[in-house]
């Protein structure tokens, strides 16, 4: 019993990892599509966001079954819930790429982020691209002080964050409202995906060292 | 043990209640704030987020206990899953209620929403006001139609989304970029409480009729 639950948790994991190279791998595509306005890097990214969607489903069903099957009590239990949690994120993580990509599909063939906001963007999506690769690997094999990295690339988005605002607001911004809109969400996209990379290294980090992990963001 | 479950589940749905009551209650003095600069409401929302944040761990204690005293299996471990998700849903409910309440004090005691996008806002309020009381509604006392009513207000909000893109692209849009960043990110905070709105609905159908809820969204 106690084995074959191991098999079925590590099943779970295998099913958590694909989903964030999943994720992390939509969100390259659609930053691909957003700083070089390619249009199939976009199509791509929203076709796939079903398969993501998917994995949610198969996680969410292996676990019902093990609850159901198993009964795990203490740890085992508490591993469950937080597959769901981990889950959950990664979901909506694949959901803020799918967003990403639409806003360079909605804009094609002009792109949806002028020249002086390149910068910000491509470091953004650099920091969220770590942020993914780093969920994976303490999935994959867990890692508090990895995941406990996960803060600290989440503040150095915030800093981002309010460097493309700074660009927005500056007197000689050119390019008018619409521009304006589409960097404002297309900066809370980028900012979000690193609050569910930290919400879901949290989740990790409680599963390894049994801490609880900060208020929910 | 049959009989201790149906309570458990009870105190369960109370809390689930409770979230959704405390959410609605945030999201009314959140809009306060915004529409008529009222620092008091606003600081009390962010205050009470914790609150929300505090009753979303309680239903998650509650259902870890009870999953690991009871076992349940079949549609009373349905049950427990979909309290979680509907637990989440309501917390970020919460979230964005603060997210509001912090942009109208940011901007305090200039008026975050200028009187032309005032009547939007105001109906993007009512609007999530009504889902989040359906929300309360449906937890009390499970019934199918009121929960598919959601989908119809969620319509709703979407086309006020849009109608508050128009405005803000108009020709004589006279703000500036600042109020049209303040305006699409408030825009966004009201849409996503409806989308969890939705989805939170979507799982209370899914509990009463045994229908798979649409994809997340």
């Amino acid at each position: 019993m106690r084995d074959e639950f191991r098999a079925d948790l590590h099943l779970v994991s295998q099913l958590l990892v694909d989903m964030a190279e999943a994720t992390r791998s939509a969100m390259r595509q659609a930053t691909r599509a957003l700083l070089t306005a390619d249009r199939q890097a976009a199509e791509t990214v929203i076709e796939r966001d079903a398969e993501i969607d998917e994995l949610y489903r198969h996680v969410e069903e292996r676990v019902c079954d093990l609850l159901a099957r198993q009964s795990p009590v203490a740890s085992d239990l508490r591993a469950m819930i937080t597959a769901l949690h981990v889950a959950a994120d990664l979901e909506r993580m694949g959901d803020l790429a799918d967003h990403v990509a639409k806003t360079a599909l909605r804009r094609h063939p002009s792109p949806a982020v002028p020249a002086e906001l390149r910068p910000i963007f491509t470091d953004m999506a650099t920091i969220a691209d770590r942020m993914a690769e780093k969920i994976a690997s303490v999935l994959a094999k867990p890692d508090a002080d990895i995941a406990a990295e996960l803060d600290r690339d989440d503040d150095a988005m915030d800093d981002l964050h309010r460097s493309l605002f700074g660009v927005l607001l500056g007197a000689d911004w050119p390019y008018g409202v619409e521009t304006a809109i589409d960097a404002t969400l297309l900066g809370r996209f980028y900012e979000r995906f690193a609050d569910h990379a930290v919400n879901a290294g949290e989740h990790v980090v409680y599963l390894i060292t049994g801490e609880t992990a900060a208020s929910p963001n």
